[in-house]
């Protein structure tokens, strides 16, 4: 074992893992992939496989969420993005493509973006979107931000909203404000009628704040996009995926020991680009994984194959790059369900996921998060 | 000594390494290459040299299996590939060929292989082929996959086979199955006459099952392959090779012990691509190496410079790319014994054997594989 | 915890880190960055940025000295520099961007360099330029060597100095010297009425001798530039910065300690490329930073966007290349405050603290000082 | 510390560590490079830099060797090598640089080198180049392999060697040999009257047993050059060097008590790239280094700025490719002693180490193998 490493006289760092450092080892037991489940469930709600959408506007329409939603996993709309602020997106996301063509300067098309994000919300710009979501029957389920999470909430619950994500880059459960009125998580879920998603977080602590918020789902993690976030740069903050899941996934544990049973999912966001890295994550102690830029090459993604984080459209401290456009050539069904004839892990992902579960003897995801771990040298 | 770390809270990883994290250091004594022997042997058949063909038929026609036995190695072909199922194997692999030089979506060959793949199995041109090695007077072994080898054991044993490699990625004494009848490895290597070869393996205990149900051999790793396997990306799945083969050894020391006797061979697959590999794989354990990537330079090599594995053929969820091709000018013989003018670790590969060997005072194999070695920082 | 490592047998080394090896971890807590405050203080000297600037041509002008005060930092202009030997500097520096221009040969200009450092120093220049920072109300900082310290300072401190800066890569309180009148730091100190900062630094021992020679500030590095400075190639010496600050900090506590009260202030000179860098040489301990090739981006830079440091300069033992220019586009006040639309982390730089330590729900820089680390595997 | 591995079951490895991988750290105190000394000496003979030239022709001519001794080092001509071969050696040079220009194929020049190497050894020849070193009066060193050094010596003698350098890639006091007659390095030394520099050696077994032999000096390392030499791909054999230089200084010392007082000198021959790389082999207990590659960009070099080791000559195992040529722009004494314009290590390589001595507040080499180290993360 080793944890804690002193970096000077005095002064401690924690050893901490990307998902990049580790790899799954085979156990001793293999099955066939036709008797494995990647079934789960929050509250009332099921899915068919542990995918969620990250809440950007590049890989987030309503008519992906709908898609999503047919396809057993769960889209999530970002309730204050462009379709929360314009009425024509697709003239907005016309301006952006423009931005990345005209120029090589990685600011740019981020300009674009904060421009975009300046123009007000329009809560009947964000109903309608709802409406189209939630006429297919599918699970809907919107991102608000912690700090208008309050604001906004109700007009959204009318829409129609079932769950609800609070998310920020980094969120907490006590966030210290000497004026104005931060967001009380705990009150703010308790007078909700349904389940909320909070996060990201990036330690043990944290983690175990929000599950005693009530939440009913912790995302761990901001998205962390290698070559598109720079957090690390820009705040020299960074969560390892592989710790942070497994932290979570012990405070899922203990917390779920000191309510005498209350579940609380565990949700990864950061470091999953490929169907092994969804694997992983799941292996790391997951329930689910939130998906972003393998996302972007699907026809139906808007974004017309770049892919940014909503951090991109900060007005003045932005953290994500706009990635280079990349092909879309396949739909959203052959990008996670095959088959597939590319050998690198980014079509088939969660056929590649069960195929995974097979290989190592696990019939179900919460079997699969005991799996062997190697890290390398 | 170091061993389990963890990589978050409650949750292990254990440490492991590549060929590439290790070198071999010389120790107080030195001896002549004229001194060194390579011999080894599988129950009757004898070798001059530790090697063993990956299945692939990027590297093996049933002429290639000719040329490495008479060479003092074991050529193995696949009962499942394209000799099985294509009368004119050279215009399938034209199709391949053409594949990779009109398109560069490394989807493109793979699509073709899968089709290739998709013809059925004709055991008129698998017998054919067995036919013309069995002739030659070498050692005839084939490799078939877990789920079929019951089913075509029979007419191979006819066909005159006599090593049989019963070989999948990752296979187990174990496999969970509802429906079907999956391979019960013990009762069918006890019904056979003639030794098997069994894996790919990649941990200890996988090793020791598949050694107690009689197997002489077992396969350590996947064939794994820098820059063309992509088990990792697609599954999450890696088998740090320098580890899994020592870990292999001591389930060999085990099971030696636990039988009064028994012997099993431990056969290296995997990240074996220069004569200082070959070296590694036998210093950290191993009895033999299977070769697949270095031998596509050979003249006599079917896959006119392209390499891939039997993995990029898998219907829906492909592990391996097919590598871009390399000049074939060199014979087998110049690659495995030379003389070499290339410095590079790619020709003489068992001559550089022998003389790593010598320059650290080594006579065999088996004292070979206690020879010192170092790992970077 | 790990510190020694036998490298071999009889002879240890101590495991050092950059800024590279870690990263900011979030904690429980967040707040908004309108609630926190970057303001430190030296002697009677108060600023609102922990930014000192790098003493070299390359940045710091006494124009920027000026703008660097006014916008709440310290400007440190090299008093044996440029402005210390050629009335036309501008020309000077017209020399160097020519010879970066007509050759690749990273002599080329270095060789310029150790030119125009051979010019005579003229103490009308430098107090010409003296006179001009004093004039506009900042405070008034310039470097000397430690060579000629003692020579130089009489007339310095006639022409203004407020804040004396005695740098050299590396120096010591216990320089050992046959012949010559080595430069005594605690004497020298002693006889001063203004606060002086020495340095670079490297390990506990010499930064707690200098806190005791009376500096008022140590720094802690020599400026060290990836891809600019090469001190390890030349002269196999390094201060990993992660580390080294740390163990200043060490010193400054138990010197706090031994004095019964008398803070020294720790600034970290090196590895401070990106805004994520500052916050993370706070979160190791320092109290300021040194920022130089970052800089040089600014429309104020007179190096017309080339970078190098001091050490380029020297007569037989350069150590420092000069960087190729880069585009000079934002302004100085831009750069430090932003709003910024460049995710890159190279501008808003400070604004980009204030939210890393809002972020972790810190409020000022003495308590960001320990905000939890990771380190990567 | 930390030593051993367990890279798996039962099977461990040991960390090491190359120059690359250190850091000289500065300590307390300060001196003037004025108050620096560098000599060392062997028996009678001394030289003023800790300087021996790699035995490979790309290098030393009789005329470099006399300039290297001239300048205070010690040249060692290869008596086995093109000097010993070919009466024309600029003839042979020129067929090696055509094979060079003609190809891309790295084995293109090897072939060359094989061939030029396949000559019939004259002991005329090189008893005309060892008598025009002689004439010149610097110290005379030639390079024997162990396996001639019996058969060439005593000529070698008679024509005015003083100093023998037995030197094969990696050699060991303890040769086994069924037929032929080992060289027994004992009785061989034992029956000379001059020093005898024997080596490489990788560990600190052989490193002690060499110096029983009764060696004057010991050599560390087969002259490892990053690019150029291919012994961990050819043969899996790696000497990492500053673990394997302080090995054989922890022999030095057992040697020197066991002894009560011989002092066998530590000689490293691999990874010295730049000056930083000198006065870290120094750091880690040399007494001296053999430079290779940085020599090439010497004017009198006779490779015309091609680069390769002896061992590229091998006629069935080469293990070093010819790297392709530098400039040849510096002579040997600005190459070894400045003044230098260029900040990347390659020049003023001796005043570069003085200056790192001065720097850390060491006065002699023997008192700088004391000095601080760290090792990166």
């Amino acid at each position: 074992m080793r944890d804690l490493v002193e970096i000077g006289m005095g002064r401690t760092a924690r050893r901490a893992y990307e998902l990049d450092d580790i790899e799954i080892i085979p156990s001793r037991r293999t099955r066939s992939s036709k008797d494995v489940s990647t079934t789960w469930q929050i509250d009332a709600y099921r899915f068919d496989i542990p995918l969620i959408t990250h809440p950007t506007d590049a890989i987030v329409s309503p008519g992906v969420a709908v898609a999503v939603g047919e396809l057993g996993g769960l889209g999530v709309l970002n309730a204050e993005g462009l379709w929360a602020r314009h009425g024509d997106v697709d003239e907005a996301l016309f301006r952006l493509v423009q931005a990345t063509e005209d120029s090589d300067d990685p600011s740019a098309p981020v300009k674009v973006l904060q421009e975009l994000h300046a123009a007000p919300l329009r809560m009947d710009l964000i109903a309608e979107a709802i409406k189209q979501i939630r006429e297919s029957g599918v699970t809907v389920a919107v991102r608000v931000s912690p700090q208008r999470a309050a604001e906004l909430t109700p007009d959204l619950l009318a829409a129609g909203v079932e769950i609800l994500v609070v998310q920020g880059t980094i969120i907490s459960a006590e966030h210290v404000s000497r004026d104005g009125e931060p967001l009380n998580l705990k009150s703010f879920i308790a007078d909700l009628d349904i389940p909320v998603i909070a996060g990201g977080v990036g330690d043990y602590r944290t983690a175990m704040h929000l599950m005693r918020t009530g939440a009913a789902g912790v995302i761990v993690g901001y998205g962390y996009t290698p070559g598109v976030t720079t957090t690390d740069s820009v705040l020299g903050i960074g969560v390892p995926m592989a710790t942070a899941i497994a932290d979570a996934a012990a405070a899922r544990r203990d917390y779920l020991d000191e309510t005498g049973g209350r579940y609380v999912h565990v949700i990864a966001d950061g470091g999953v680009m490929t169907s092994g890295d969804v694997a992983k994550s799941i292996a790391c102690g997951a329930d689910a994984v939130m998906l972003g830029e393998p996302l972007a090459a699907a026809t139906e993604a808007p974004g017309q194959g770049l892919y940014w984080t909503a951090s991109s459209a900060h007005p003045s401290v932005p953290r994500s790059l706009v990635a280079e456009a990349v092909d879309q050539e396949l739909d959203l069904r052959k990008l996670l369900f095959g088959p597939s004839s590319d050998p690198r892990g980014v079509t088939n992902l969660f056929g590649a996921l069960k195929r995974a579960m097979a290989k190592t003897g696990y019939s179900d995801l919460k079997e699969f998060q005991k799996v062997g771990l190697t890290i390398r040298g």
